[in-house]
């Protein structure tokens, strides 16, 4: 075995999940991350925990879905699927934690299932995805031919950068993201302004008061889920102002660019896409949060130097501020507030690397991607 | 998607699971089972059930013990695993149906996990394997290379042999092998004897007084929970005398070939395999169970003409009979009886389609691998 899939094996169970010996432990494993299971489930035995192993196949969700789409004389909707399956709640439930170790043998294998098969069943799943949340849940990916494809890359130069971003000194990054979590703890108001041929084409406005921002270093321990991570978080309210998104992405499938939303009292009143326009209307219009922002993330991790069409790489790279709508995460909401509360989550970014400026409470925290702590910051 | 594959999904679910709208419905899939695993899911979506989809994969398993074994300082024993994990009984408890399909890349994938880890772990899990039972639980296989390596036969020649066997018409099946369950339901005494070189190689008798035999038409209707089955089996007590087991097997990843179990009061008190005979040994001492008989079957589908080393297809061949050390199915037992446990349940056939005869209460039911009510019978 590569010794770099065992290494990240270890990075997964033991910095990032915080495995114990006696936890009950989910794997999902995708249909070509087959080599990082085997290496999750040496290590989470060398532990002493139990280990249950799901497929998380896209085509055998394609294949469910298309059957419930078969068996519906109508459109599908929420009431055609078990809002409280109980095989999939008592996992969750009983689960410690979560590992979803991503890899398929191709990105667009759901890309004929109807837009409002999609919705219904993310809508159907909200107490089963609310479950898996409360345990220890951490998502990585294994690197894939597809997913390499997705990227624009050879196998190996795609393997070498997956490896890049994940085996790192993780200690080491969140002690400097330490000082963007402070600035935002602090804050009450963001703003994020970017210009493109000299005119604004993002100047987005949105309070950030009595909210706490993630310190997101690829550990549960800091509220973080994501390996690789390497992003600041927070969960804004009251957004105000245009945001334009120039990375491309892919949502349920379809390939969505240059996304252009508009905010008035907190809420999506008018959108555009000059490709995939539908894919982002079925989001926004899956419920009334998905409309409201649920995250305003800050890229930080320099390790990631590309874009590859995979928010779990994409939304961390230094020189991004990604923004989603749908959902919040708890870890960013006073106790026992709710924050915003949807189905999805969808996350968007903009590359600030150029012609940007990112504001606190009126003082700039980062300028065309530098941030003030660094060398070459223009006030 | 091969048509094939398509209806042995149908099978599956419709004749063998019998599933229903509602039902919770959990499918492990093999590292090469996909095509019939999203086939599978397909078939379920349609019928209004809930799929939770197992990887069940041997390279996953063995990554797990060897991470046991690495981080357990002496010989591993049950107490190194946890003998209720919360997830895996919460999985059976809650499912109504599981559906088991086998096809992984390698036959021999745990070949190297010590014999004690695996009689540990057979050990420890058999509050969730009890659990599993209590389902309607079916095994399937989907036709793989490594089966049909494991069978010596090239792919496509293996992916007939599987859908003959799977692919057949059960009700009818299930009629002819009525008049066998009628003979061993009504008799006390079965005997059977082979000869080799003109001397008896088996001669062994076992009551069956009080068991209830399963007429196995592959559907849980009948009790039946083997996809393809075709075989009548039922729950022997008290046997002695001697048994040669000429069709070869694969114990645990171990080739097993010309079995010898010498038999008195019941128990299995010497026995001998010209090779693998250390696996035979190990399953034999797992628990006082393991060296009892659990079962004894009359293969009967002669959709099944050759052996392939699979125990799904192999005892269920015409021309054989099978006994089994270890659990017995409760479905063969009175009523709160609970018949001969052990945490293991493993085969062993002889070909009877020459030199034999099987006898009910002294009165020959099968001579020479014919049944009483077929032509060409001798009594």
């Amino acid at each position: 075995m590569d010794e770099r899939v065992r290494e990240h094996a270890e990075v997964l169970v033991d910095w990032s999940a915080r495995v114990e010996a006696g936890d009950d432990v989910v794997v999902s494993v995708a249909e070509d991350a087959h080599e990082l299971g085997v290496a999750v489930a040496r290590a989470l035995g060398e532990r002493g925990a139990n280990v249950t192993t799901l497929y998380g196949s896209s085509e055998v969700s394609r294949g469910y879905l298309k059957g419930v789409e078969a068996g519906t004389d109508d459109a599908v909707d929420a009431d055609d699927f078990d809002s409280d399956p109980a095989v999939d709640r008592a996992i969750f439930e009983a689960a410690d934690g979560y590992l979803r170790i991503g890899g398929g043998r191709n990105t667009t294998a759901t890309a004929d299932v109807d837009g409002d098969t999609r919705r219904a069943y993310a809508t159907a799943r909200k107490g089963v995805r609310e479950a898996r949340m409360d345990t220890n849940w951490v998502s990585t990916v294994h690197p894939t031919r597809s997913l390499a494809q997705q990227a624009g890359m050879a196998y190996e130069e795609y393997q070498e950068f997956v490896y890049d971003a994940v085996l790192r000194d993780w200690e080491s990054l969140a002690e400097e993201m330490a000082q963007m979590k402070e600035i935002l703890d602090d804050g009450e108001e963001v703003r994020i302004v970017t210009e493109r041929d000299g005119a604004p084409d993002t100047d987005v406005q949105m309070s950030i008061a009595g909210r706490t921002a993630v310190n997101s270093a690829a550990s549960v321990a800091y509220d973080s889920h994501n390996l690789p991570s390497g992003e600041v978080f927070t969960a804004p309210h009251d957004t105000a102002g245009e945001v334009f998104f120039d990375v491309p992405m892919t949502i349920d499938a379809t390939r969505v660019r240059n996304v252009h939303l508009v905010f008035e009292d907190g809420e999506v009143v008018d959108f555009a896409a000059e490709a995939g326009e539908d894919a982002l209307a079925n989001v926004l219009n899956t419920d009334p949060g998905a409309r409201r922002l649920g995250e305003l993330g800050v890229g930080m991790n320099r390790g990631i130097d590309r874009f590859t069409d995979s928010i779990l790489f994409d939304e961390k790279m230094g020189d991004t501020v990604h923004l989603a709508v749908g959902r919040a995460y708890d870890a960013c909401l006073p106790d026992g507030e709710s924050g915003n509360e949807s189905a999805v989550h969808v996350d968007m970014i903009s590359d600030v690397s150029a012609d940007s400026r990112m504001e606190v409470d009126g003082e700039v925290v980062q300028r065309n991607g530098t941030f003030r702590w660094e060398d070459g910051f223009e006030r």
